[in-house]
């Protein structure tokens, strides 16, 4: 086996990095989410980093994604080996060229960051919604479920497509995967020859148009002959699914990491069993380890080739024993009386036994749901839900998971579970603000132990909409095993919890998060003997019910006699080795300067000295606070909205701003996207340090304050 | 009832008609085929022709399908009724929008003149590619099959959308309805208020953004709610097929015409059915009624809803005795393992069938097909062998018909059959070159015949995609009852063949169309005792054996000496109806005369005077060619290509260019639409009546001549 070397990155980098080894031109235009493929491609080709062969890739922006597919389909038709990357309405604007670039059997790439269309909301977040609208092009889906799987099935799809001239829709869902930190093995560029033989290079170059050889390419065709031009290419799709499976043996023997079109995982004989594709996957994966140490039996099938769809493969990918079927969905078709993967699974089954397929003793009762649209967390516990499901005679068809259907009544009750409880996992949760530095902080963590120890470790990154300046969540897991939950740390499980922000602490309930005995950071003015009655009611009930381990930290202080001013995530960080007992206090301090000297070095030798006099006063001001056996505090968590507020402001708006959004019912969303005007006045979001007050004796009537603020609080009036 | 006006209108008229007069603001971009819709509206907003309402529709032309797109989002928002039509790619670049009109449930209607999507070649024609692209954006989907359907459901359309919020795409199959012409009853203005009440357009209206009652619509949502936000449209979807059928309802009860969601016709206790939608579920009824007269228990489910899909009335639909059935896709999604439609009904039955439905004995065997890609025929002898394929056990799956696939081998065999032989329908069959008025005079003729008689009448116009100066074939039909074969006229079938061009003797086939007893009209520079010697050996033994009556006109001199020119239109359209028996003659010339009178009258009298001079003069110089009993020619057609071809023109290009292109097979075709350049050397098209020579004398080697020269028969050397 080629020798591989381990990084912690996100999935976008995993994509970027084959793909800008891999390619000659890369088309790009940004969108969220893959708009980092886009900008690392552009910066390493700047950089001067080579592909395989030698070459720098050339990157070229255009006007639009429309515009990245027009360059796609000219480049590969000069022969040049071509990528793109894009999500969203950015591959909705590729669809005509998709359909040309496959209808010629172009080789060509697409890595997708899978997300959300915008319909009754734009959203940026992920689910299927993206690649689903280009399902019928005639590019395969190529579906991965993790960082590590992006990095495999990126150069596994460009060994496909040049094998099969079949373009390649390379998809993974949006944030979900695109942002996670995780470890990826990064093939060996002797492993990526192999995959990649400069025959398929050339075979590829001797289609390219070119005056030497002319030949016409894009006519019209009438009547009498586009049926037949159109059957032309079956030859290709049926050959499909074979070449994909040999490129995944083939890469197996050069890695040890097989994968199949369809992954069964779970009981040989099981009963119940779940199909889905993408990050979801991996949690069902981890659910029914859990429930297979019950006896339940179950199962999971992940469905990674998606399109072109090979029936005989699904069909045998299925336990013999499977009773029934709940075929999971990350899109909507409104209308559609059925999702697409769901009406796939259901023909391939039907065709089978219609044909007189005996492997099942009748057909399974199949049904299908909707989960996690726009990266709508999808847990343990819903997953247990579904099978649970399965146990009813008559199981739901047409369900939803993940939300409270109160209007058309499809949702399915759930209840979460912990899948790995009392297991060696570490989870800890970080509420910084965005911009703070704590999300930077936390991804060098994740490195230091991902990259530094044996240590498997895992990070994500719950953004607000508001990006700079609204609470960011981090969730970073760490332990012996490869790390698969794709989904958020949950009630009681953390096993550190840090609020890098002392106003969080009217705004959030980060203790429901906290498990027994985990440890508290806390970064407060108030001393260590102070901070206890500076705590709600109920914080004080649950570090005392939880037997909690609390810190405190002036880490403002400490940044600012630092010479750091404001940015307090080097001190922090420094805490959070200090006491989470994730990794031993010196080695993780020394880790941290390593990690200084590499960040800021080039920076200066001032601002290195800086952060160690940080990292040290860290240390020195950190102090854990004796906690009393009663609670003292009468004072309780701040409304999110106050005053007098409409009813929808009370029940929607409101409920957005204190965090509690997935608990709204489907009943109280405006169903066609219309929402009331002048809520900002309802929220005190509360997180500025010092407030301005108007000086009447100092003020010119310049007029430039009116500009400056987005709420209209300060008003010009001539 | 309210009263209705008859006309004889091509489905793209149809379509405008009631687009226009039941919208305000129409956003068009002109595409094949469905331009006509747009330019109508433009002339017809330029003339100042009004809406319902007393409006006249702005027409907004922008830059491409998106920015129509967008202007109809944008004026709808105004509150607008605002529509558009396209086709193919142009359907595609609205998709982004297609979306967010669809998830803020919106009111609209876009017209869609279904047409092929560019793939391994670009065509012009059409299938169901392109709104099959489209349906998982949450629009509606209402199919519609003939031109009169076009009139009716485009007015149902409007009247659903306004009442369900939910955005339709109305299609019907381009040039195949949207170039047909045929009679559709125009609904009276009263008919179509009462459809669209005005409380309707109220609520339209009050949608709408307006800084009176300012709303944010276009939100950002996060993944806490998009969720829900995306189901909260549910009722509407749920709604939707009863809302459809109670305005199908409505208007059988203000017009006679009843539709259903899916339409069955054929035996009460039919075994064998076929499911399809689009102008081909007319002639599969047309079928259908054939079958039946043999006692053949076989039926067909038209499909009018396709989104959003009713299960339940689907099921219903279906006769509970069927055992077979074939679902026929005018799409193919390749590597989708089955197309749309097939899927859909596959799943509504396995569910039906697995949630305990007892209608049928058994799940009923079902196998799904493509058909008609890209305006590709689809005859009765094609639906007949789909139907004969239910006979056998095990039918095959995931067929085609109407080509010969040697490659992949998914072709059903067919033989042609004629359901109507025997019967009151006259065929006639005109070929005429590009641009000389063959197509203008025989649509009106059709108007004539459709809407000066009892007679129903129908016109369809093969064009070659060379237009201007190549073949076009036009197909008429006339009879006692509506006329619904959406298909060409087949072999033996034509009862009057004209030939507008001497030069089409030596190249096509033409009375191989004829039936027994047919009458052929030449127009030839020959004179009715030459001309049998000008005739092919094989043209002598048809007329010989089908006992043709034979006429014969020199239309160029007729013209010419009558003033036209070289304008024989309206000459060979007199001897059409001087012999083809349609109307009496009398009648028919003095109908001629009022036509051009119509047409040319504001042009002047004198083009007028020349008319009547030529349709007199015509009369005067037809004349009967004496059939002898004996062949005596020994000229052949010329071949398509002549000389030393190359393969691959011999049995492709060579074949097209004969006008045999259909029964090219599919492993001739190139399967990544990749041509040989140079072919144009080998097609003679022999159309000039004169051919220039080059007089060295008299040329100043000004250099022109070879830019008009399209073939580089003529190049410039310095």
């Amino acid at each position: 086996m080629a020798e591989q070397q381990k990084l912690t990155i996100e999935g976008n980098e995993a994509a970027a990095y084959i793909a800008h080894r891999c390619n000659e031109v890369i088309a790009i235009y940004p969108i969220t989410p893959s708009s980092a493929m886009g900008e690392m491609s552009d910066a390493w080709s700047n950089q001067g980093r080579k592909n395989l062969w030698g070459a720098v890739p050339e990157v070229i922006e255009m006007q639009s994604e429309a515009g990245a597919a027009g360059t796609v389909h000219g480049a590969l038709q000069t022969g040049a080996l071509t990528t793109t990357f894009t999500s969203s309405q950015g591959l909705l604007l590729m669809i005509p060229n998709m359909y040309k670039i496959a209808g010629e059997l172009t080789s060509t790439v697409f890595h997708v960051a899978a997300r959300s269309l915008a319909a009754q909301g734009l959203s940026i977040f992920g689910d299927h919604s993206d690649v689903m609208a280009v399902r019928q092009t005639g590019f395969a889906l190529l579906s991965s479920n993790s960082v590590q799987e992006v990095m495999d099935f990126a150069l596994i799809a460009q060994s496909v497509t040049l094998k099969a001239r079949i373009p390649v829709i390379h998809f993974f869902d949006g944030f979900r995967t695109s942002h996670e930190v995780n470890e990826a093995i990064i093939p060996s560029d002797d492993l990526m020859r192999t995959m990649l033989p400069d025959a398929l290079v050339r075979a590829h170059r001797k289609r390219a148009l070119t005056s030497d050889a002319p030949v016409l390419r894009g006519t019209s065709q009438n009547p009498d002959v586009y049926f037949q031009g159109r059957e032309s290419v079956n030859p290709y799709y049926d050959a499909m699914p074979d070449t994909v499976q040999a490129c995944f043996d083939q890469f197996a023997k050069l890695t040890g990491r097989q994968y199949h079109l369809f992954e069964y995982h779970g009981s040989p004989d099981a009963e119940r069993l779940i199909i889905l594709m993408g990050s979801g996957a991996e949690a069902a994966e981890e659910t029914i380890d859990h429930l297979l140490s019950q006896d339940e039996k179950v199962g999971v099938l992940k469905v990674r080739l998606y399109r072109p769809l090979s029936a005989t493969h699904l069909i045998k990918a299925i336990p013999a024993n499977v009773k029934k079927i709940a075929v999971l969905d990350r899109t909507k078709e409104p209308g559609a009386d059925g999702e697409p993967l769901y009406k796939d699974v259901v023909t391939a089954l039907a065709e089978y036994i219609g044909s007189g397929g005996d492997k099942f003793a009748s057909m399974p009762r199949t049904v299908g749901g909707r989960y996690g649209l726009s990266s709508k967390e999808f847990t343990p516990g819903m997953i247990k839900a579904v099978l649970d499901e399965l146990v009813k005679d008559a199981p739901k068809n047409h369900f939803t998971i993940g939300i409270h259907d109160d209007l058309s009544h499809t949702s399915l009750e759930w209840n979460e579970i912990s899948v790995d409880a009392g297991d060696n996992v570490t989870r800890c949760m970080f509420y910084g603000l965005g911009s703070d530095g704590t999300v930077s902080a936390n991804k060098n963590s994740i490195k230091i132990i991902g990259e530094g120890t044996d240590l498997h470790a895992q990070g994500y990154f719950v953004y607000d909409s508001k990006k700079a300046g609204a609470v960011t969540i981090s969730h970073l897991r760490f332990g012996p095993d490869p790390i698969r939950s794709s989904y958020l740390i949950g009630q009681n499980e953390a096993h550190f919890i840090a609020c890098h922000q002392p106003v969080f602490l009217e705004r959030y309930d980060m203790l429901a998060h906290a498990a027994d005995g985990a440890v508290f950071l806390l970064n407060s003015p108030h001393s260590a003997d102070a901070v206890w009655n500076d705590l709600t009611k109920k914080m004080q009930q649950q570090i005392i019910d939880k037997k909690l381990s609390v810190y405190v930290i002036d880490a403002y202080s400490v940044a600012t006699e630092s010479g750091m001013g404001r940015r307090i995530n080097t001190v922090m960080q420094t805490c959070f080795f200090a006491i989470s007992g994730v990794l031993k206090k010196d080695v993780a301090i020394a880790k941290i300067k390593q990690a200084v000297e590499k960040t800021y070095g080039r920076k200066g030798a001032k601002i290195v000295e800086r952060n160690f006099a940080a990292i040290d006063a860290a240390l020195a001001h950190l102090h854990k606070v004796e906690i009393p056996t009663e609670i003292n505090s009468a004072s309780i968590m701040q409304p999110a909205v106050v005053g007098d507020v409409p009813e929808f402001v009370r029940d929607v708006t409101g409920e957005i701003i204190a965090g509690r959004g997935d608990a709204i019912p489907v009943s109280f969303m405006p169903n066609d996207g219309t929402w009331p005007l002048g809520t900002a006045a309802f929220e005190k979001r509360n997180l500025a340090l010092e407030i301005p007050v108007w000086d009447e004796d100092l003020c010119i009537h310049c007029g430039k304050c009116p500009f400056v603020c987005p709420h209209a609080a300060i008003r010009s009036k001539v």
